[in-house]
């Protein structure tokens, strides 16, 4: 259903030759409104891609006409000619499609860093892609925009006349990101460029920026919410935010399932913390503990390296009064040695981690992988 | 030569029946005087074992007589009972040894985190250790301390008269560590313990902190230096600082050669920076990316994934003024593609990477290893 599941979007996905395998590598969604209102929201990496400098730029005026995606080079560390072909990708999009401008064409790419685009492929792409666009179009747009994924992933919530649906490439997140996560929503509801960024800020805080597959960032990382208004409903704000909270939650599930060699899909809930901020902070440490996720891997219910993690934060705690359960079992009460770690079940791809803090009342849910040797082959192998 | 090599002091290394596989696992090292000054850094980490917290009390008085150390288990995570364990260790080794007490005998564990050290076995184990202790015992002593090291490490300085000697496990570093690091430095030189901690500090802030094998910081990690005065020589501060900086960058160097699994030792010198903060903050963010250790592995010099990490941190720089050059090949100049990446060569284990900020003068060196299927299967499998 992807991003051709509201009215008012046509997409189209085809195989520009930017990949060297002849898959699919060009995607392009177009919005033919009546409205054009948009938000984004971009990787915090100071180091950025020509695509985000330019999307930044062009969703500060609110508006979005057309996102133009390619996978096969994430032209990252390209310099100004990298800009110019990024700005040269917008033209042509806005020449082929009528009554557009390249000033509300949005630009993602993903793939390599630091290797230029083939712009003799993928302009004359555009032209074939425009040439396809299609209310059915979605699913070919989010098989398109793979690069290491294994499947597209594409996600669809709806309310009382209107949808939001999407698609996302990507095994990571936003801040950080483990390969690029590149995601476009659509919806046919009637609502404001404000109204629209508070509801993909809100989303996004607690779905993509909390899946921390690897604890590396991206320079490409991107999040659009394209709004059609073609159902002529304008819902109620929050519940508007909940179906894209819905959407964004679903695919960031479908990231981390589909992460880079991984075995096991780990869900992190932080409980009793004192702040939020708390919460997450200690989250994303045991996320990105090298040693428990390959404790994990090996079906090791390590505990003991979920405190070494949680003792590397800021977060108010005292280390005698925290507990850890690993799949339901309390291993760990008090800072030492609580119910039988043998009781502990890790046959199954879910593994669930609870960090209890007891020190006051905030909660946050953290998700990652294991650490495989099927990671390690794959990222040692991705650019050779 | 280990912590037996300068005067004064007396070591032993034994099999006390800690580990299940037989392998010494109880060292103990006596200062002989007549001087018992001495120093001690310790994990900052906030969840510290029972022997790190009992050391830092020892330490605080400036004294220390006698470290008795263990592998086969850290002995972290193990509440009151895991702290009474500690106390009864040191009261032991006081009690075994002429003109001795408790409160100066430094305790050191590692192992697995959250099981209780087997007393009945450790025990009886000070005794023996007490009765083979020797001038020559500082080889045994070392290798009584392994986990999962594959060689024992030792180092020695000399000055006019005077020495530094030392042993260490682990492969990791202070802060943070892999596994637990345990190092103790031994000098006959007639030094008073704020020397002692001004030399340490000094070295161990260039040295193992800045060992950054795979990010994750140990609830163990003890770095002591002690002080017999047998020399009766009182060295040149400066000059003796330099000697502790040498044989904890030789410990430290033996430590990355010896890590987990890896395959090369990755030398990441920052320059041109704004600060000395800033070059370490880029240095340990290159040395954490899990996706750029695994290129390394695969000896693909991809640059794209030193930038990202660059561009995770608050260091000052302007993204379109980076230069990083591998194994002397400048692959990115400017921010953007520089030499051919294909003159870069990565047969060998030594990887350096140079990650110029162009942000003014400071300079920091940061190492790391590669990230390998042999640290996934070891870290795997490690308490099952």
């Amino acid at each position: 259903m992807s991003v051709t599941a509201a009215k008012g979007f046509t997409a189209a996905g085809i195989a520009a030759g930017i990949k060297q395998n002849g898959n699919p590598d060009l995607a392009l969604v177009v919005n033919q409104g009546p409205s054009r209102a948009a938000a984004g929201v971009f990787t915090s990496n100071r180091v950025k891609a020509a695509p985000v400098l330019w999307s930044e730029q062009v969703l500060r005026g609110g508006e979005v006409s057309a996102v133009i995606l390619n996978s096969g080079g994430a032209n990252a560390c390209t310099g100004p000619k990298g800009f110019q072909d990024t700005h040269a990708t917008a033209e042509k999009v806005a020449e082929v499609l009528d009554g557009h401008n390249a000033g509300e064409v949005a630009v993602c790419s993903t793939g390599l860093i630091g290797v230029l685009l083939p712009m003799d492929k993928l302009l004359p792409g555009v032209e074939t892609a425009a040439a396809q666009l299609s209310e059915h179009g979605g699913e070919k747009a989010a098989i398109a925009i793979k690069t290491t994924d294994t499947v597209h992933k594409t996600s669809v919530a709806t309310g009382a006349g209107w949808t939001v649906g999407g698609m996302a490439k990507g095994a990571g997140m936003l801040a950080p990101g483990l390969a690029t996560m590149l995601v476009v929503l659509t919806t046919d509801a009637d609502l404001p460029a404000d109204a629209l960024d508070r509801a993909l800020r809100a989303a996004t805080r607690v779905t993509f920026d909390r899946v921390d597959s690897d604890g590396c960032m991206s320079t490409n990382d991107t999040v659009l919410l394209l709004a059609s208004g073609a159902s002529e409903v304008t819902p109620d704000e929050a519940e508007f935010a909940e179906a894209v909270r819905q959407v964004c939650d679903d695919l960031g599930q479908q990231l981390i399932r589909d992460a880079e060699g991984a075995s096991k899909d780990i869900r992190i809930e932080v409980v009793n913390a004192a702040t939020e901020d708390d919460a997450v902070e200690v989250g994303r440490s045991i996320a990105r503990n090298n040693l428990l996720k390959c404790a994990i891997h090996g079906e090791d219910p390590n505990w003991g390296r979920v405190l070494s993690a949680i003792g590397t934060t800021s977060a108010a705690f005292e280390p005698d009064q925290l507990n850890v359960a690993i799949n339901g079992v309390w291993v760990c009460k008090n800072g030492g040695v609580g119910e039988d770690r043998d009781l502990v079940d890790m046959r199954y791809r879910e593994v669930h981690i609870v960090a209890d803090l007891a020190a006051g009342s905030a909660t946050a849910t953290v998700w990652t992988n294991d650490l495989t040797a099927d990671y390690v082959h794959e990222n040692s192998a991705y650019s050779s």
